[in-house]
């Protein structure tokens, strides 16, 4: 791996190595288990790490004509890291290469190529470097530079493992041998699924972790405060949803309280009438969100399961998902625009999983900042498969374009791998390397502090700044 | 500001120095209003200069939490220039941060960064030299290299103004003081918004301007044909439109008139029937500005005043628009291919302020291209939200890749501000740096004279030929 | 011509001359007619071999104000000649400008610039060295280093030429002559066009090659697999498709037969049947290819003949298409995902005309591959109006970035001409100044074995591989 890893530009050098390299890492968005981390997981060996549950890496050995047998089948770990190491050097500009090489270095202080000659060795040296002391969960977490992250949380989740790890946090010993914040964020999809056949027995889960029982829209309104209490009460300030596609059906309380009853009671449940339940559900969360100080994230433009056979097979997250249809802003504009009307519009965070989306999300937001309200709108980083360098270059031009990249919250690794964080070193490089080319090119003023303070705010002060966690977290 | 701003290669900077910029400037569609040029305003402040009218400074500061008492409130002119000038380093990347430092140059001599510190210092020295004599609008514009300009103007405008204008240039001793042609364009948005409440008022107005009442379809047809040759006695030759989405529903003679009496009569005129009469009144002109010879501009896409709440305290065009969906090319299509069968396609040049129409605008106009009925079709200059190197760059590259590149009219300012010339600079600069790309890799042959005379005919003399101005207008 | 035209990079440098220059070509899809290189055509001028039916040249004068008499009238060959030299300069960043020059230094050694100036002597030079010997059809293919080519055919084509050709490369000597392999590859669009006027009539004349009648769907399928099979004996191993936009529709086999016979008997049949019948013909046609081995592919988004009047004096294909609108991707998964459920998925290739659609296809081909089943899928190379530089970047970087660029099968000409070969240079050179990009930034080793090795297999092996053409075609 070169030092000047993607810094084609003499400027972005200097921006990379005096300012961007040293900044702490806020991972306000990941997958990450709580347990894990609380339990301070260790690995067996390099395969667990990488291919245990990375559909990134399956998608791609299956392109390349690997057996299923390797990739999520029953092979020896070793084989499926020795088919994963062969087929990596095909990976001609995709992030995946640059990514493990990244990671061998920076977790394994591996220097060369990993192919099919070098599988061995470096299986070896991986596995013998894993059983290190710090080479746990959080080991590697604190390792990473990294001063605070979010997991993904189900309002239903008792919060358990967060709690333990508020309580070792608050503990000056603890803290000092694992100073990092951990957080729980917020993610109701399954509230909102009112078409599942699961949708009824999540209500009654839902229920008993806020200790009540859910009939009515009332009840679930009050369940998920009494929810959204105790996730504010550990810390979390941002929340999370995922859509296929982003909604905006207004209905009436009467009938969104209607199709409730339907999916509480089993009955069919229309698309027209989930995207009418999930929109006056999002507009009731928008406000908590508002009230509360938090952030909404949302993600979407995801096409989901679409190998039906392989999703009989494997089930969901295997690496079946794709990029869905673009949305039309008319949608994104109506509930946001409601929200801004009765001024409570939160924080908000879009992220489109369709590239061609961008330009037009950064034309939105500029529609609905309101510091007056704290309406401040984010078009959040690039998304599974646009995070890749070409990806990020388009969604940052994008946003510089038409937004205001200075006050960019950055990256986030929305990975499940604890080995994950040289992404933000790629994202800050990229974000170097654009930066160095406008003040090259004379489109920004060729001034050094001022430039290299901003690129250290996008790196990682504006997100400090933007979700207003506990600044105890960043004390350190 | 760099002498070579902009020119990333060897021959970008030949091919800028030796050729495009010393080319004067044809501004064929601008928001300046002839009043303010007859009248050679003057301007107390750079702030009501730069703040006064500028909605993408505005929307700028309130994505970085300015408060609206700063930006279209009651805030003194100094806090205001104050606030603009404490925001604009975050705009990395953003045109607003290089127009701004190329119009300080140009138009105050000054060659600092303006930021918090600066925004003193600039404030005085630009304020100062606002004082001086020559920096009223006509100064501005004859200053700036401007030969000709077409202001934006609806059908119902007297054109006093313009009359007066025509009359000064026709003075010898009045025109060597202001060599500028300054023109009508007509707009005629209000005629087609059979839908909106205002629509029977403005057609009052209509046929006061015409000298006649508008009772049905042949009075309409009557009364804009009489303006079309008031515009074209006073020199236009050019129309505008300004559509949310492209149309084209064809209906009958008698459906058209049924839905502008509809309209004339106060009664509600469905989204379907608006279409309707637009795509009728549309051929209508079409058929006209054939026969006159004028160029027809539409501009589609844009989805306005998106924020209802800042909509009803500040009104249309203060920030709050977006891009639209993209269009289907069926309409466009079908639009073009009606005029072209009749043979009565005119000039015409087309607008999306969707980028991701690029590439599908210029396989379109290349199906109805036709020297013989003078139909010569190109695709507009990017346009507002994608104003900027980067949408400029795809602009020129989709039509470069797909079009004829060399037969390009060009930039145009699309400005309310009487020093937003440097913009045709931005572009030329941009456009020198992909010629040059394209000369140093191969993929065009290196004959400078060659090139340097085709980016010279896209700054300026592709507009003079293809929009029939008198040719009067360049003699100077 | 430059010897390092598109080569940016040092790197790029290497790798195209060390790895990809010497490759030999594998031309799998393109419009030449068997006939031509069975009869062995010669060409009376450069007029003939370049204006004579390519419509990309048409286009480009149509807009550079050419009369359609120099076009596709009756002038003299000289003057159309002239014509075309003379816009010819004006496409800066025109594929067209490069590759004129390209191929007029390759197969007429003039390595100056073609334009007005240059016409006559250009016109002297070309037409005196098409005389020679070696200037046919199959001088002119076997000289530019193919080794095979598969052209285009309609499955009610008798490929007596085929036939011929075939016999020709069984014979020693006469593949020593012309040692290139030319394959029929599989059409059946108009067996697909059940709402055309002429589709009884196709069906006819499909009977007759397959000797048969054609009177339900049983006869149809029929038929088809006797022609298959007829292709299949002659080396066929492609099949394409060209669809206005993807389809799926599903419906039940009585309901494809009644719609079938309301084609066949000249009935009006609607948008709504005429897709569900080819959804019907297609997965039919699917499971036959995964039964011989044989790819799909499938080309979309396309608007076909959008100017009237020019169609109904020119007819088809004579540069009056454009791009259509983007494909949403439910479609292409529900076509997929009904095959694959089968394990009936063959191998396929999917081109869409509209770029926006290249991220999204890059991450469907993702959800479907499965080396077990065969089902190995493709994003085809840059089609029609993206063969540009830019859109083959554009077309490398999303597959390369979410898919697997080294098992990419590469390039073709998709062209009814005999001296565009250059295009697989032309596109060899992009690959090599990408993959140099990506290699002095950092992102991809700098392992110029492996990665030239992997250009070669892009270049040409990858194909070889993929398409499992007789072994024997290849071992010269």
């Amino acid at each position: 791996m070169k030092n000047d890893l993607l810094l084609t530009n003499e400027t972005a050098k200097i921006l990379y190595q005096s300012f961007a390299a040293g900044m702490p890492i806020l991972d306000y968005h990941c997958h990450l288990e709580a347990r894990d981390i609380a339990e301070d997981k260790r690995f067996r060996s390099i395969a667990e790490l990488w291919l245990g549950g990375d559909h990134y890496k399956w998608r791609f050995m299956r392109a390349c004509g690997v057996e299923e047998r390797f990739i999520t089948g029953d092979a020896p770990e070793a084989e499926k890291f020795k088919k994963w190491a062969g087929v990596l050097e095909r990976g001609l500009g995709n992030p995946l290469s640059c990514w493990s090489h990244m990671e061998l270095k920076q977790y394994f202080g591996y220097d060369g190529v990993l192919n099919e000659r070098t599988a061995g060795e470096v299986w070896e040296l991986c596995n013998a470097r894993l059983s290190e002391p710090e080479m746990s969960a959080k080991g590697l977490i604190a390792g990473s530079g990294v001063k605070l992250l979010c997991t993904t949380d189900d309002p239903a989740d008792s919060l358990l493992w967060h709690q333990k790890l508020k309580a070792e946090f608050s503990d000056p010993k603890k803290r000092e041998r694992f100073p990092v914040r951990v957080l729980p964020a917020w993610r109701p999809d399954q509230a909102l699924a009112v078409q599942k056949p699961s949708f009824a027995a999540y209500m009654d889960s839902l229920g008993k972790a806020a200790s009540m029982e859910i009939g009515n829209l009332s009840d679930l309104e009050q369940a998920l405060e009494k929810r959204m209490l105790a996730f504010h009460e550990l810390g979390c300030r941002v929340s999370d949803h995922g859509l296929e596609r982003m909604v905006y059906t207004p209905v009436s309380r009467n009938k969104a309280e209607e199709i409730l009853k339907k999916g509480l009671g089993g009955g069919a449940v229309s698309q027209e009438e989930a995207e009418a339940y999930q929109t006056y559900l999002l507009l009731f969360l928008g406000e908590q969100y508002h009230r509360l100080g938090w952030a909404m994230q949302i993600h979407y433009g995801c096409s989901r399961n679409n190998n039906s056979r392989m999703y009989r097979l494997l089930g969901a997250d295997t690496g079946f998902d794709c990029i869905g249809e673009e949305s039309p802003s008319a949608r994104l504009i109506g509930f946001l625009d409601a929200l801004s009307g009765e001024k409570k519009l939160p924080k908000t965070i879009l992220y489109s999983l369709n590239p061609k989306d961008n330009e037009q999300i950064d034309s939105v937001i500029g529609c609905f900042q309101d510091p007056e309200t704290g309406a401040l709108l984010q078009h959040g980083a690039a998304w599974w498969f646009n995070d890749h360098s070409a990806g990020i270059r388009s969604q940052l031009t994008s946003l510089a374009s038409i937004g205001c990249l200075g006050n960019f919250v950055g990256m986030l690794t929305d990975s499940r791998s604890f080995i994950s964080y040289p992404r933000h070193d790629y994202f800050r490089r990229i974000l170097c390397g654009l930066v160095g080319q406008w003040m090259e090119s004379g489109e920004y003023p060729y001034d050094m502090e001022t430039a290299g303070r901003l690129v250290q705010d996008i790196s990682y002060r504006n997100a400090v700044r933007y979700f207003g966690f506990d600044q105890d977290s960043f004390r350190l």
